[in-house]
């Protein structure tokens, strides 16, 4: 693999100082929440565990992608507040999906802890085994819903200036309908057997490039009104460098260590979870590895050694080899967007460090 | 009963009318989204899933209401159309309320078809029962995130001047979080049995009051920069006409015709559902009617004959005659909310029309 060599970033391009400014912005908006409810225990109680999911964990990627699109727009020096908050509010966005989609998905862990409504259905374990599942999705679902609801609170009391909310909000309500569809392929792809590697890739796109990468880039941009080109040049870096962190996501479902992922090591494979890594896997099977794989992958009950089957045919079909060669030239392309001159310096170093941290991290 | 005389409405006050025009407006809107959709036949079901379901019924109680709220506070003659799709935007919003709430609920029927998760699940039954069970619950969560983007959309581009935006945003915020409260102490109350009548009417007044009236006025009386005293006033009649509304909702969920509602008589029974209804019969029941209620209601299997032995029970301990006195009495309060002179003379006739109609409907 190519190294590439990244110079130390300047200090207020530090994405570890932007991450403290955006936990800062969301200790204090979540705790103001928390302090308007005040003695109403029931209540609190739904807002006490999107708070407590918002700080339990979580990369703060979006946010951070967002204020780089800031820098990488020319914005320059001290963040704006106003830029902070509106990129602070797509952590509230994400926790919102992660908290539908553990329900959807039906996983029992999250950052390493029980996913919300696993928590949720233990603190109502008393009205019986199936009561308490129902009540724990239900309180999930409305768990996501006060938390979009506030990521919305958030954003628009920003302090934006109008006609930049207006932009903002447009841009928004396109992220908010691709990961929905984006969502929606891959819950109902698992129900299309078969579906090839390009599919995968498409809800890939959808679900992480667009939604984790490029449209948080873009928000920042607007708010330091980045002319249309620019937006492109970060869609160019965007999409790639989201498509290797999907994949890299999609290797480390598989053969992760799950004290690192966060995350139990067997849930894609349960789920049949329609990943480019399975699709390339079934489409090189022999017919006897075939059987195998469709015996193995999708079974509520796959423990480990069923686990390692699938992770030996994964491998003897090249489909690893051929998943670590797409992240490496996609990051290749992501990389090369950045060589755009339309994009500030500053933020061109980070962008690449991000890309390489996106393509082989751990967790 | 006292009689309210109800002269006849002006023309540009009839609700049909108003009606007619949201309709016009939603599907106007509805029909864009589909076609920005194009070819993608997946990604397609899901969207004309949420159309069906908005153009398949509704008393377009909300945009009404807002409409009514503009005029109460002054609006005259023509609508306009920001103050239209405004209100339209409600009824998406209610698209996903109600969505979700079938989830959380586990409903059988809505308007008297299939409900979004189980029409969902029909569609995946190849999957298998329980794989289709998942998929149908996960493709009517997406189907009401869905139905809230668009919502925000609605909102946000119905041409709205920046600081009326701002106000109508900060309202729908407060309703949002006020409804997702509503539905966790509904939700949840559920398994707090012997919760008594007063708690009942606390999630009344949250999932309903608050919800369908009193957000829906304040947002039109904000379009038509209603004075912070009128807000007050439209409280004032907002939350008895919305807690008689729903105690109607109680008793027609037990004793309705299931061919008017468009609901299952059952499912609230079968739920357990936590009304001011059953915590009155539960508050006076003698201890033999209370071991045959806690016994009944709740009971997944519930049938017509358990059914008829509640409606007893309801009768005999006074519950309905109570209810039907709460809603009576919260009519009144309502109609004499409106005598207050700030309230424009033409929206007080159709608002006290409003008002009847929700206390003595029959679906």
């Amino acid at each position: 693999m190519t190294e590439v060599v990244v110079p130390s970033v300047p200090a207020d391009l530090d994405p570890d100082a932007i991450r403290t400014r955006i936990d800062e912005a969301l200790a204090h908006f979540l705790d103001g929440r928390l302090c308007a409810i005040g003695q109403d225990g029931t209540i609190g109680e739904l807002a006490q565990c999107v708070r407590d999911f918002v700080a339990g964990g979580g990369k703060r990627l979006r946010p951070v992608l967002s204020i780089l699109g800031w820098q990488a727009a020319g914005g320059d020096g001290e963040v704006p507040e106003p830029v902070v908050l509106a990129a602070a509010s797509l952590e509230l966005f994400h926790a919102f999906a992660l908290i539908h989609d553990d329900v959807m998905d039906d996983s029992d862990l999250r950052r390493g802890r029980p996913t919300v409504h696993r928590a949720m259905a233990v603190r109502h374990a008393a009205a019986g085994p199936s009561t308490a599942g129902r009540l724990g999705n239900g309180a999930a679902i409305l768990a996501g819903d006060l938390a979009l609801t506030w990521s919305d609170e958030l954003l628009n009391s920003a302090g934006l200036p109008p006609a930049q909310l207006s932009s903002v909000l447009k841009l928004i309500a396109t992220m908010r309908t691709e990961i929905v569809y984006g969502q929606y392929l891959d819950l109902t792809s698992a129900a299309r057997e078969g579906e090839n590697a390009a599919a995968a890739l498409t809800v890939a796109r959808y679900k992480t490039a667009k939604y984790t990468f490029e449209r948080p880039l873009h928000l920042g941009a607007v708010l330091s009104q980045a002319p249309v080109g620019l937006l492109q040049t970060l869609t160019a870096y965007a999409l790639p460098a989201g498509e290797s962190f999907q994949l890299r996501d999609d290797l480390l479902g598989v053969f992760g260590d799950p004290a690192t992922t966060g995350k139990p090591v067997l849930d894609d494979l349960r789920q049949g979870k329609p990943t480019v890594l399975l699709a390339l896997a079934r489409e090189r099977a022999t017919p006897e590895q075939a059987t195998r794989l469709s015996g193995l992958v999708g079974r509520p009950d796959i423990d480990q050694a069923a686990a390692e089957q699938v992770r030996r045919i994964l491998l003897q079909t090249g489909a690893v080899d051929t998943v670590e060669s797409m992240i490496k030239e996609r990051y290749r392309q992501a990389v090369s967007a950045l060589r755009q001159p339309t994009i500030a310096p500053a933020a061109r170093t980070a962008l690449a460090a991000l890309a390489k941290t996106a393509a082989w991290r751990n967790a």
